[in-house]
C-alpha cells in the first residue's frame, strides 16, 4: 500500500520536458534549481526533475533518434551521458547533481522509460543478482512513440530484480522523485501487461528503503485502474500531454471533475505539467517554437484554478531564469497553493454549454470558481442556475477583492474564484 | 450534492425481485416486513422493497409481458395494481401498504423504470403543472429489457416537472427508498442520454422535500461515471443482475476492487441483491427454478464476506418466512454488519490465480479476509506472498475462535476472515 | 438467392426526400414524374419513390412529430394519407398513383420503416391470416431516428405473415420498388437483430410473386454483412444520409473502393440520392434550406464520375420540374450512363493526398478517372506515380475532346475522366 | 492490380509449420517434396512450402527464441541456417533446395516475417542500392508474437528498396510462393501502419519480373480490407491460426459464408493449413502433442467440403511420407479438387442451430452440401426448410453413390455433399 507520507500534498516543480524535450543539459538544470531556491521554495516548491533520454547522446529536441546506442552500465540500467552532465563522469550517475540539489533544500527527481534497453536484450547483457541476462527477461511489447526499450517480465523473480537494481543505483544517487513512462495508459497495449510493471516499481521503490516519489505516465490513465493506481503511485497522468492550447485546457475540465473522486493525500490525479512562461526553447512538440506560453492572462488563470482546485501537482514546464514577473505571481499565490494543498473537498457542481462550477472546502475556508468556457462575457448569477445551491459573496482570488458573484460580469475564457 | 445523511451506512433490507420477478403481492410484502420486524430489525435490517411492475395487472413472473397497458393516473404516473396490493383502492396507491410498513418500525421502497409510461405518450395524456402532455416529453429511447416507458426529455423544464410530480406523489405515499432502473448502465446507450435523467431523479427527490434514497440499476455502472453517481445518487449496481452461480461471485471481487476508491458514506456501490435462502418462487430469471440458493455454504460466507468487506448494500432477495437457520445467522452476524457498516478503509491487498486478500480496517479493529477462489484446499501464509504485509492473527468471523493464519488449510470456494 | 434479373443495371430514378423531406404530395410525384417520363426516360431514368411517412397525416418537413397517430388499415399496415394523396381515397392505397406513374412508362416505389406501428402494438390489432395480434409480434427494438415502428420477431411464423402481408398488398399497388429503411446499419443495435428481418423482406417479395427492387437503407452497412446483403437486397447504402457538402463527397472515396468487389448485377451499393439541382424546398437535414446544391460544378462532375464508375444506382433528389439545363446534362450524359450500366470490373487503383485515380473496363472501352481532392491545381501524369500503369489518352468525357493527361492541368476538387 | 494467372486456381501444397513449428529440416523438405511428387502431383498439388524461422540458428519447436540472433546477409536479407538446410551452404541460400523442388516438377515456397530483422536496426547494417542504413528505414512497430522484426517505413523510397532487394533475392533463388506474416490481419495495430508494407511487397514482386504468389497471415483479414487485399495478394488469411479443434472448425463456416463473395480468380481467402494426418511432430502449438489429427473422420469430411466448397488454398499441414491412407484418400478425392479449382458460384443458402447449407456451382454440375453442425444425428430433408430451394437427389461424393437428401439420416458433425 502506498506510503500516504510521500506526497503528502500534491507535489510541485519543475521539469524539463517543456523548455529543453530530451536535451537538457546539467547547466540549464543547475540554474532552474538555483532559482526555484532562491524564488520558489518558500512557496513549496521543491522538486527538479530531468525528463526523459538523459542517456542518449544525441539528443538534441523532443524527436526521438530511434535506434540510437544508449548509454548504458554493466548491469543494463541506463546512465547519463558525461557530454550533457559532466558530473557524471566516473561512473557517479547523477549522484553529483542530486547532491548539488539537495544542498540548495530542494529534491530530485528524473524521468525513466517503463522496461529494459532493447540493446540489453540484443546483446544480453548482465542484470545484477542473476546469471540470467536482459535477454531473458526482455518481453516482446514496446512503447509506441519511443524504441528505447522492451517490457520487462514480472512473471519471473528476475523481473523484480532488474528493477529492484534500477531503484537501488537511483536511491544510491539520491533520486527523490522518479517519473516513469509508457506505464499509466491502458490504451497502449490491448492486454494488461503493463500492470504487474506498475506493482514492480512501486515494490522496487519499498525495496529500496527511500521515500521516492514515483508519478506515472502518459495518459490519459483510465479511471478504473483507479485502485490499482492508488495502491502503487503517488501521481499518474489523467490526459495525453498538455500543451498551451484552449482545446485541452477545456477538455481538463472533464477529468478533473471525473478524477476527483480519486485524489487523496498520496495519490495526486496529474493533468500534467504547467506550459506557461518561456517553453518550446528545444521543444518541438505541441504547438510548437520557442515561444512564451500562448495562453492567454485569463486563460492561466483559468488553468491555474483548475489545477489547484483538483489538487493536481504542480509541475513547472517553462525555463525559470527569465520568466516574466507575471508568471511568477502566477506561481506563488498562497491562496491558490494552499488551496492546491489543503482543500478536503472539491467538485464540480454545475456545467452548462457556457459556465462550469467547482466547489471546494479546507477545514476553514469555502472556495467558488466559475469559469466562462464560452466564447462571450457571462453576467454570473450561479444561484440562477437549477438547483445550485454555492456560496456567491467572498474573497476574489484574482481581483484581490470582495465580490459578489451574482452580480459580477466575467470574461470569456476567465474565471471568478472566490474564497469564503 | 448528495445528503450524506441519508445512506449514512450501506441500506439492508429486502427486494421482491429474487423470489417473486414482476408479481409480488402485498400479503407476501407485508408477511416480509412481519418477520423482518421481529427477527432482522434489531441487526440493522430496515427496507422493504417492492420491485418492477406493481403497476402491470397481468405480471406473473419475471417474464415482462410486453405493451400490455399498465394502470395510470391522470398525471401519466403508474398507480399499484389494486388486485395484487389491495390497500391501493380508491386512488390511496402505497400510502396504506407504506404506513403499515412504517408501523413496524421500517422503511418502504418502490422500484420505478426511468421515463415514462410509452402508453402516456401514445395517447398524449396530461403532465401535472403543465399543460404540455407525455407526448411532448417523451424522448423516443427506450430500455432494451422492457417495454414499459419512454425516455423523458430532461432539456425542457417540462421533463423535470414529470420526475417532481412523481416524487410528490411517492412522498405523499411514504416512500423511503425508490430504486431506479434502466438508468445506471452506461452500456445501454452509445450516447450519455440516461446521465441528466439521473439528475433530474435527485433533483426531484430535493424537491420533494423527503429523505428518500436513491438507488440506481442496473449494473454494470461505469467507474468513469463515478463522479456524477457520487452527487446524485445513494447507492448503484456495479454488476449486471446477480444470481447464485459462482462465475458471477468470483466476477465481483474485480468489481469490489475497483469500486473501492469510490464508496463513502450516502455513495455506496451496490453489488446486487442477495440470492440466499429461498428464491426462485415466482422469478424465472438467473439459475432459474423455485430453489434454496444454489451457493454452497461456504460459497455464501465468500459472498458475505465481500458484500461486508466492500460495504455494499446488503438487500436480501430470498423470501424471509420461510428462511432456514443457517441463512438466519448469515443475515445476523454482528461483526459482519459492523464491518459492513463501520469500516473506513477497505482494499485489496493481493490476487493470484488461487486466493485474494482483502485488508479493512475500522477505528478500532483491522479484519483481513483470504479467499481461495482456487478448486483445492490452500494453505494459506499471506506474508510468504511477495510484498503483502498484513496481520495473520485474530478471531476468526467464521470458525468462531482465534486462528493464526500462517498455518491454516482453507477449503476451496471458502474464506478466512479475521478480526484483529 | 436474389434475383438477378431484377436490377439488371444500377437502378435509375428519382426520390422525394431531399426536396420534401417526410411531406411530398400526390400533386409533386406526378409532376415529377411526368418531367421524367418526357425527358428523362429515354436515358434509362424510370423509378418514381415516395420517401418515408406517407402515412403521417401531419408531416410537413423532414422533422418527424414523434408518437403521432399514423394511418393504418385494419391489418396494421400503413395506408397513405388522403389529404397529400388524394387518389388514395377509398381505400385504394397507392394503386391509382402507382397506375399513373405505370402509364408514363415508368416504374413507382414506395418508402417503408422496418417492423410494424407502435400504435399497432399498443392496440394489439389484427394481422392478416392468424389470430395472432400486431402485440405478439413485436419487438422492443425502434429505430433511433423515428419513433413510428417496433420491430418485428421473425423467429416465430407470424412475423413473416406480417412482412408477407405487406409486399402482397404493395404488389396488390403495383409497387415495383421497396425502399426499406432502418434495416441496413448494423451499427444500430448491439446484436444483429435487424438480420432476420432482411431475410424476411427478400422472402415476402418472392411470396408475393411481383418483381420488387429492394433497397436497404440507412448506411452505412458493414462489408462483413456483404454475403447477407448480396443474397437478399438489389441494393443497399453504404454511407449515412449524403448532402451537398464537400467532407461527405471526399468520404465516399473510401466507401467506394471497399464496396467494388461486392458489386455486381442485382446488387449495387448504393451511395445515396444525388443532392442536385434544386433541394431542400422542404427538408431541412442536411446543410439545410430551400437552395440550388451547394456543390460547385466541378465538385458535381466528380459526383458523377464517382458515382457512375461505382456504379451505384442514380436516385436523383432534386426536384426535376424546374431543373437547370446544366443539371439536366449531368443526368443525360450517355457515356457516364452507359459506364454506370455496363462496365464489367472497376477499381481504385491509385490515392494520395492529393489526388485519386480509378480504372474500369466495359467489353469495349476502357476508363481512368484522376480526381483532385486537394485545393491546387495539380499538373497529372499518372504514369509518374508509382506502379500506377494506366491508359492516359482518350476522349475526355468533360472536356468533350479528346485528351492526353500525361500534360493536363486538373483544378482543385474537379476530375479528369476519359474513355479509351 | 493482381496478375490473374498467378494463382489461378485454389493453391495446393505443402507447409512445414503444423509437423515441425519453426524447426523443419532440409532432409523433412526434401523427403515430403518427394512424397508430393510421386502420390500427389497428378492430383495438382505442387507447393513446398518453408514456414518461419529458417534464418534462426536454435529454433526447434513453434516456440519462439526471443532476441535470439539471426542469420543475416550483407544487405540486412535474412538467409537460411545452414545446419539446418545443408545446400544453403557458400551463401547459395535456398536455390539449391529450389532447384530440387522444381527438379521434381514442384514449386517452391517460403515464410517471411514483415519488415526487417531488429538486430539489423540495432546494428545499422546496409541497404541493397542505398547509403541509408536498415537503421533509416526501420519504423518502432513489432509482431506481437515473434520479436524479430521492426516494420518498414514505407513512406520513403529506401523502405520500397528493401523489399525490392528481398524479392530479388528470392527470384534469385526461384521462390515460387512467398507467405508474408505479421501483415494480413488489422488488429494488430490500432493504425494501418502495415497496409503501405502489403503494397510494397506486391510491387517488389512485380519488380522482379518473378511469377511468385503472396499469401498473408495472419488471420483473420477483416473483411473491409477486401478491395486492397484483392489488389495486391493471391490469398489471406481469414482466421486466426487453424488447429484440429470442433470450435474452430465451427468457427469457419461463418467466415466462409463472408468471405465468399470476394473469392476470384487469383485471389482466395486463406482457411488455413489442414491440420490433418501425422501433425505436432515439433510444433507445440493448438491443443499439442506429436498426434494423429483430432479431428474425427466425419469432421475431416466437413473440413475438407468446406475448404473446398470455399475455395480456400489446400495446404495440407501434416507430414506426408508416413500419411495413412483415409488421409490420402482426403487429399486425392477428384470430385472436391475440381469442385475446389472451378467452382464459379458458391454460397451459403441456409443455417440454423442444427444445419447449414451450401451450394455451388461450375460450368456442368451443382453441389449441395449439408453439414450437421449439431449434437445428434438429423434426418434431412432441405426443402421442408423455409425458401430453401436446392437440388437434393445425386452423387454422394462421401457416399460414392447417389443419395435422395429429403430422406437421408446425417450423423453429428458430418456432411452430406452431393454433385447433381
Amino acid at each position: 500500500m502506498i506510503n500516504k507520507n510521500i506526497a503528502k500534498v500534491p507535489p510541485k516543480g519543475w521539469n524539463s520536458w517543456d523548455a529543453y524535450g530530451a536535451s537538457v543539459t546539467e547547466d540549464e538544470v543547475r540554474k532552474n534549481a538555483d532559482f526555484m531556491s532562491k524564488y520558489l521554495k518558500q512557496y513549496g516548491w521543491e522538486y527538479i526533475v530531468v525528463d526523459i533520454q538523459w542517456y542518449e547522446p544525441t539528443a538534441n529536441s523532443s524527436t526521438y533518434h530511434n535506434f540510437t546506442p544508449l548509454l548504458m552500465d554493466d548491469y543494463s540500467r541506463l546512465i547519463p551521458d558525461e557530454k550533457r552532465f559532466p558530473s557524471a563522469k566516473d561512473g557517479q550517475g547523477f549522484k553529483p547533481l542530486a547532491d548539488y540539489v539537495h544542498s540548495l533544500g530542494l529534491k530530485f527527481g528524473i524521468h525513466i522509460m517503463r522496461g529494459i534497453p532493447r540493446q540489453a536484450a540484443q546483446n544480453a547483457t548482465s542484470i545484477m543478482g542473476t546469471n540470467k541476462t536482459a535477454r531473458d527477461i526482455a518481453l516482446n511489447n514496446i512503447c509506441p512513440w519511443n524504441a528505447d526499450m522492451y517490457g520487462v517480465n514480472m512473471s519471473i523473480p528476475e523481473g523484480q530484480l532488474y528493477y529492484d537494481s534500477l531503484m537501488e543505483l537511483y536511491a544510491s544517487w539520491g533520486v527523490d522523485f522518479v517519473k516513469c513512462d509508457d506505464i499509466a495508459s491502458s490504451k497502449l497495449y490491448n492486454d494488461k501487461s503493463w500492470r504487474p510493471e506498475i506493482q514492480g516499481l512501486h515494490r522496487a521503490i519499498m525495496h529500496s528503503g527511500r521515500d521516492m516519489v514515483l508519478s506515472l505516465s502518459p495518459g490519459p490513465a483510465q479511471i478504473e485502474d483507479g485502485a490499482l493506481l492508488q495502491s502503487n503511485a503517488n501521481m499518474w497522468r489523467v490526459t495525453d500531454d498538455f500543451w498551451d492550447d484552449w482545446s485541452l485546457l477545456l477538455d481538463m475540465f472533464d477529468r478533473a471533475e471525473k478524477w476527483a473522486p480519486l485524489s487523496k493525500q498520496g495519490n495526486w490525479p496529474d493533468f500534467d505539467m504547467l506550459p506557461l512562461g518561456h517553453i518550446g526553447i528545444r521543444s518541438v512538440d505541441g504547438p510548437g517554437g520557442d515561444r512564451q506560453s500562448r495562453f492567454t492572462k485569463s486563460e492561466q488563470r483559468m488553468l491555474m484554478s483548475l489545477w489547484c482546485l483538483g489538487q493536481s501537482p504542480l509541475i513547472m514546464g517553462g525555463e525559470l531564469t527569465d520568466m516574466d514577473d507575471w508568471t511568477t505571481k502566477l506561481l506563488t499565490n498562497q491562496t491558490l497553493l494552499h488551496m492546491n494543498d489543503y482543500i478536503q473537498e472539491k467538485r464540480q457542481v454545475y456545467r452548462d454549454d457556457n459556465q462550469i462550477i467547482w466547489y471546494a472546502a479546507d477545514d476553514k475556508n469555502e472556495y467558488v470558481a466559475v469559469f466562462n468556457i464560452s466564447d462571450k462575457e457571462i453576467l454570473l448569477n450561479p444561484n440562477d442556475l437549477p438547483d445550485v445551491v454555492v456560496p456567491t459573496k467572498g474573497y476574489s482570488i484574482w481581483d484581490n477583492q470582495d465580490v459578489d458573484m451574482t452580480d459580477y460580469a466575467l470574461s470569456s475564457h476567465d474565471v471568478c474564484l472566490i474564497q469564503v
